[in-house]
C-alpha cells in the first residue's frame, strides 16, 4: 500500500480556469518520488480511507492544521535579482534616469562575486518566504555572477529561470556596464547556457538558462540577431522587456519604424519559450503575434504604476488568447510578494475599466470590461505562470509539480478575519488572496522537496 | 537629574511639511507621566551625555537595538470596524449592492454583543499590530455595541474615536438595520454621546465619541439637523461619506440639487472636528468650504480603487488647503495596514497622473502634476492625521504624545534589503515604508504606553 513517497492531507486551492477555481477539499495528494502529484484522492474515492489508514502516523504523510490550506507556489516571471538590493527606493524618477542614475550602477557592483552572493542568498530566499516557488530572473551582465545565481537556486531547492543580461550598444549604455562588445556578449551568453545546462543535472526541481536582452534600446541589432540564433541552437527560454512605456515604446519605433513585438520577432526572439515584460503598449497586431508564436507576458502591476505610463489591459489580451502570468519586477516593483502584485493586478484593473479622472464624465474615463477578479489574478500568479514557461507547475493537479505553500488563516499572530466556523471556503479563499502575508506561509514545496518553513 | 517618566533613544523620522521628513538620528525622547514628549534631545546638545548617563540601565531607558527606527504611529481616519468580518470579500460588486447583500447583514448582526465583542477585540488588536495608534470607527447602528467598542480601544489603549451610525430613513435602509425612527437615532445618538464622554475620564489616552450619519442617502433631513445640533451641542467629531461614488454623488444632487460638501453644510456636519471619508467628487468650491470649515478629507486609496470609481486628486485639495488624511476603510479596503493604504495612495496618484489608457496619446491620458511622492503619502498617514483630528499626534516632535511604532528593519524572519551599512537614512526611510509589514512592527506605543510587542 505504501507506493507513494510522500502522501499530504488537507483542502487545496487552484484554478481549473482563468475564471474559475477548484476547492479540493480534504483531499490526499499522492507525491512521487521525482517530486510530482501522481494521484489526487477525494474523501468519495474508494481508496480514500485504505490510503489514509496505511499513512498516517508515518513520516512521509503530512496533515494540515485545521485553518491550513494549500495554495500551489507562485510564479515571478519577472525579477531582476540584483535590483532586490535598492528595492523600494527611487521610485519618484522616470524609467531612463532611474536606470542610469541608480539601476546600472548598482547592477555594475554585481562584478563582485562576494557581493553578488550576498544578495543573490537574500532575494532567492525572500522569494521562497513569499511563496515564489519558480523565478524567472535577470542577473546583470557578468558571466559568473549570473552563474552564481542559478547556483543559489539550485541549492535552495527554487526553480529558478536565469538570463545573464546582455547590454552590449556602446552608445546606449554606460561605459563601466555593459558588454565589452557584441561577440563577447554573445560568447558569454553561450557559455552561460552551457554551464547552467551543467548545472541543470544535478538541480530536481531544475534550473533553466535563459536568453536575456535587456531591452532594444540597449543591444546593437548584431546582438538580437545573434541571441535569437542561440535561443534557437540551444532550445532556451527568451526574456526581455516590450513596449514597457512611452518612451521606450517611441524609441523602438523610431529605429525600426515598427513595434517591439514585430521588431523582436525579427530577430527570432519570440517563440513559445519567451516571456516577455510589461507589454503595456501592444497593439491588437502584436498581441495576435503573441498569441500566435507562444509568446507570453509578465504583467507586472506594481512596477507598471511607476514606470509604465499606463494600465496594461490585461483582460483584452487574454480574450486575444495570450498567455499572461505576473512578475514582482524588483525593483521597477518594490515588493517581492505575488500576493502584493495579485491585488494591485485587480486595483489597477478596476483604474482601468472605471477611469481616473473624476472630472470627466463617467462615460469618458475609463476602458469597459477591463476589470479582473481576485480568481483570474490569482491565475495569473498561479497556473498562468505555468503556461507562460509551458512547464507542469502552477496548479494542484495530477502530473503536475508538488510546488505549493502552506497557508495557516489562524496564525496566532496575525489571524485572519474569519469569525464564522462554517464560513464558504471560497469566502475564505478570497481572504487569504487580499490578507495573507510573508507570516502565513508556513511551509513551502518544490518538486516535493520542503525548501522553507517558518 | 531623573525628571522624565521614560527616555527612548534612538533614530526616528518624522514630517516636518507634506513633502519633508525630518530624520532625527540618535536623539534622545523624553516622555512624561501624561505620555507627551516633554524634549527631544540631539547628540550636539549640551546635556545629551548627562541624560544618558543619568538613564542608562534603568528600567524607564529605552534603547533601540542597531536597525531599528522610531516612526509616528499610524492615525486610520476611516475604519468600519465591524466590516472587519468580510474584509476581503464580495469586492467585486458595486457600492450599492455591496452594501444591501453584503455589508448590513453583517452589520445587523451586531446587536449581539458576544460576536460584537469578538470582532471589535480582533479589529482594534490587528489595527494596533499594524501601527495604528489612533483610529476614528464608524461601528453600528446599535448603541450598545458601539460604546462596547469604545471599551475595547479604552482598554486596548489604542485612542479610538467612535461613532455610533445614524441611517433613519425607512425608505432607503433594510426594515432589519436601521433605526428605530429619527427621534430614537438622535436620542441613541446622545446617550452614546455622553457614555462616551464618561469613558473618557479614565482612558489615558483618549476616547471620543464621534456624530456619524453614516451618509447622505441613508438619513432624513430631520436626523441629518439634528445631529448636526448635537455635535454643536457637545463639541464633538463629525463623520460621514462624502461625494464617494458617481451613484453617491449623483443621489445627493438629485435630493438637494447641489453636492454633498453644501447639503452637509445646511445641516452644521462640516466643522473643524469633521473628517469626511473619500471626497472624490469634490468640487474646487466644494474643497475651498472644506478649507473655510476646516473639514478633513479621509483619503482611501484602496477603497477608492472598488468603490469610488476615480482616484481622488490629492494633491491639488492639497494645494486648496484642505487637510487631509489617510484611511484604510475596512472593508471596502480589504487591508488593515497604513502602509499597504500609504503605498496605494503613491500607486494611485501614479495613475492619476499619467492615465491609465495606452490607446490614448500620452497628452491626453492623465492629469498633470497629480503624483504624491512616498514622503507626502507618510505625512498623510502621520501628521496629517494629526491635523484633520486636531490633536498633537501624528508626529514625533515636543509637546505631541509619545504614539509610535519601532521598526525592525533586520528582523531576522524578514530583514529588509540593507546591504551597504552606510546606506543614507532617507533610502532606509523609503524601504521601511514600502517594504515594511506587521513582523516588522516590533512594538507600538500609545500615549507613552506600551500597547503592542512582537
Ligand atoms: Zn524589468
Ligand atoms: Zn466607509
Amino acid at each position: 500500500m505504501i507506493k507513494y513517497m510522500q502522501l499530504f492531507h488537507g483542502t487545496a486551492f487552484t484554478s481549473i480556469s482563468p475564471k474559475k477555481i477548484k476547492i479540493l477539499k480534504d483531499h490526499l495528494f499522492c507525491v512521487n518520488a521525482d517530486g510530482i502529484i501522481e494521484r489526487i484522492v477525494a474523501p468519495e474515492d474508494s481508496d480514500y480511507q485504505s490510503l489514509l489508514d496505511a499513512y498516517q502516523g508515518k513520516d512521509n504523510f503530512h496533515r494540515l492544521a485545521e485553518g491550513q490550506y494549500f495554495l500551489p507556489g507562485f510564479i515571478d516571471l519577472h525579477v531582476h535579482a540584483p535590483q532586490w538590493a535598492q528595492s523600494g527606493t527611487a521610485l519618484d524618477i522616470p524609467l531612463y534616469d532611474w536606470l542610469n542614475t541608480y539601476t546600472f550602477p548598482l547592477e555594475s557592483k554585481f562584478s563582485d562575486l562576494r557581493f553578488a552572493g550576498e544578495v543573490y542568498e537574500d532575494v532567492v530566499g525572500t522569494l521562497l518566504a513569499n511563496g515564489t516557488t519558480t523565478a524567472l530572473y535577470f542577473a546583470t551582465v557578468h558571466k559568473e555572477a549570473s552563474l552564481l545565481l542559478a547556483e543559489i537556486c539550485a541549492k535552495k531547492g527554487q526553480r529558478g529561470l536565469v538570463g545573464k543580461v546582455v547590454m552590449d550598444d556602446p552608445q546606449q549604455n554606460p561605459e563601466n556596464y555593459r558588454d565589452k562588445d557584441t561577440v563577447t556578449a554573445l560568447a558569454d551568453t553561450e557559455e552561460f547556457i552551457l554551464a547552467v545546462k551543467e548545472l541543470a543535472k544535478s538541480a530536481k526541481q531544475g534550473v533553466y538558462p535563459v536568453v536575456t536582452p535587456r531591452f532594444i534600446p540597449s543591444c546593437t541589432d548584431d546582438a538580437l540577431k545573434g541571441l535569437g540564433e542561440l535561443a534557437a541552437k540551444y532550445d532556451t527560454y527568451i526574456q526581455s522587456h516590450c513596449s514597457e512605456s512611452d518612451w521606450a515604446h517611441g524609441y523602438v519605433r523610431d529605429r525600426f519604424q515598427k513595434n517591439d513585438a514585430f521588431a523582436l520577432h525579427d530577430f527570432g526572439l519570440l517563440r513559445d519559450k519567451s516571456v516577455m515584460a510589461h507589454c503595456n503598449f501592444l497593439s491588437d497586431e502584436d498581441a495576435a503575434l503573441f498569441a500566435d508564436t507562444g509568446t507570453a507576458i509578465a504583467h507586472c502591476p506594481i512596477s507598471n504604476a511607476y514606470f509604465a505610463n499606463s494600465v496594461i489591459p490585461v483582460a483584452h489580451f487574454h480574450d486575444k488568447g495570450v498567455e499572461i502570468g505576473l512578475g514582482s519586477d524588483i525593483s521597477g516593483g518594490f515588493s517581492p510578494s505575488l500576493f502584493d502584485n495579485i491585488r494591485q493586478a485587480v486595483i489597477s484593473s478596476r483604474m482601468l475599466e472605471d477611469g481616473v479622472n473624476p472630472s470627466l464624465p463617467s462615460g469618458d474615463r475609463g476602458v469597459p470590461n477591463s476589470r479582473l477578479t481576485i480568481h483570474e489574478a490569482f491565475y495569473l500568479a498561479t497556473a498562468g505562470g505555468g503556461e507562460s514557461l509551458s512547464l507542469p507547475i502552477g496548479r494542484i493537479q495530477e502530473s503536475y509539480a508538488w510546488d505549493v505553500q502552506i497557508i495557516d488563516t489562524k496564525q496566532p499572530s496575525a489571524k485572519l478575519p474569519i469569525f464564522d466556523e462554517n464560513e464558504a471556503l471560497d469566502d475564505i479563499f478570497q481572504k487569504i488572496m487580499y490578507l495573507a502575508r510573508p507570516e502565513h506561509i508556513r511551509e513551502v514545496w518544490v518538486q516535493g522537496e520542503k525548501v522553507h518553513s517558518r
